[in-house]
């Protein structure tokens, strides 16, 4: 599982590297991620944040759209930006379509056996990446770990956070997310998604794999999550976000404003647009909980 | 030369629309450009900050991976993201290179008859697109214009203003650039580009569209130019930048670094990587004219 580093761009006194490597998870297949590493990484270990993207996505979008490694810099945090499903599996229909297969992972671990050898992001992202990362001696503290995430990725996120809380791992510190899909067992993109991923379908994605119904479950545990949407967005005027179904769910469960706060953004759109327009925010929210 | 309306989206409080519209000056074909309004813009009229992009980019590179919108809406300024070069003229071998033709107009109003109707970056941007703005009734304020650009785009940034310096025009209050060519009459770019566009080739660029040149002639007007460039910069290490020649035709000119600042960056490359690390820097620059 060494690292083979494809190129590097200084950016904001920093270094932006895009590795490839041989993943175990992804069953063989090459793997790229992006890593940007903050100046003061040369003096020692820094907190990391993760940021998962959307459907169509790769490694690259968040980095070279999202505005934020100039507010990582600034706070000293490094960022990982992983790509968003397996590439080259090989699996019959997985081109098909823009929201399912390649660039559509949904951050699940597939157990579908047609695509279970490969469809294991979430394994990639929560256990490969931090070891693939730390055996290659990059100075980075996995103890000080966050995560945040657009549509696909916002949902990748969440979930990934909410269930680190429940198996009491406490992998993350704390999770945001840009128009997340949010109650993803309700909605078109979810259910064809889990439909094909998961041999229990949509009911075992209610288990695991949505944010709704996984912060009905973590009731007593302290959280640290922030939201933002844009009332302007397709997608959301769709039904395939349904934040408000996450934010019914949050307080419901007794979270209150500072503990879940989900902010709905008059006007903004579901772009890299909005997202570069509330980045620095987010880098600053994850900054309290990575540095404290 | 009305203007139709192909996207909006919300971004930092204000809003980047992309405009199409019939251009005389590219010979009646179609042009877009993005065009970033902020929040301000909507009390009266603003300070506009043209950005002119790089080779083989298009409207929109600067808009999503420059990091300018941001700190523009915190200045209350306007920025337009022109094309680079005609789209469709039908040319003979005008997409047989990536340097050269479309995507590469290189701001020079063509003279060589088989380029002149079609290839007029220069009257487009100088001209065309004020006008169309204008009549479209867009609260810019025309009066207050500075350019910046990057690579090509930063060759043409710093052309057009220091050619309305020495015209007297002065339609630009400041020039930065990214990266620029900076010499273009001495690199293999530059002699490619006007040696086509131009029916003198060089030897007529040197009179009218070499930075080096030009500065050595405006001597006693008063500047205002920042230029950065990466010493990782392959282009630069190939000899298409130049920055030198353009500082040391600067000092000989009797500038000095408050009129003409010419800035080495350590090992920074020619990417969007570089130009967001300072592009808020090159924002915030402008703005010391736009709202003196």
């Amino acid at each position: 599982m060494s690292l083979e580093k494809l190129s590097s761009n200084k950016a904001f006194g920093g270094e932006l590297t895009k590795y490839k490597f041989k993943s175990a998870a992804l069953g063989g297949l090459d793997a790229n991620f992006n890593l940007f590493l903050p100046a003061n990484a040369a003096g020692g270990k820094v907190p990391v944040l993760f940021y998962l993207s959307g459907l169509t996505c790769t490694e690259d979008n968040g980095a070279q759209k999202g505005g934020f490694m100039g507010p990582a810099a600034q706070e000293g945090i490094a960022l990982v930006f992983p790509d968003t499903s397996p590439r080259g599996a090989g699996v019959a229909g997985e081109d098909d379509d823009w929201d399912f297969g390649t660039g559509a992972g949904f951050y699940v671990n597939a157990t579908n056996p047609k695509y279970a050898r490969h469809y294991n992001m979430l394994t990639h992202v929560t256990l490969e990446l931090p070891e693939v990362i730390q055996a290659a001696g990059l100075p980075i503290d996995f103890t000080r770990q966050s995560i945040f995430g657009h549509s696909m990725g916002g949902h990748g996120a969440l979930t990934l956070y909410l269930s680190s809380v429940l198996s009491g791992t406490k992998q993350y510190r704390s999770a945001s997310a840009f128009s997340p899909i949010s109650n993803p067992t309700q909605c078109p993109w979810g259910q064809k998604a889990f439909g094909g991923y998961l041999q229990g379908g949509v009911e075992e994605a209610k288990d695991k794999y949505d944010a709704t119904e996984l912060i009905a479950r973590t009731g007593g545990e302290p959280l640290h999550v922030l939201v933002d949407y844009g009332t302007g967005d397709n997608f959301y005027k769709q039904g395939q976000l349904l934040p408000e179904n996450f934010l019914k769910a949050a307080r419901d469960a007794g979270y209150d404003e500072v503990q879940v706060r989900v902010r709905s953004q008059e006007g903004y759109d579901h772009s890299y647009y909005f997202i570069s327009t509330f980045g620095a925010d987010h880098i600053h929210f994850h900054a309290n909980f990575l540095k404290a």
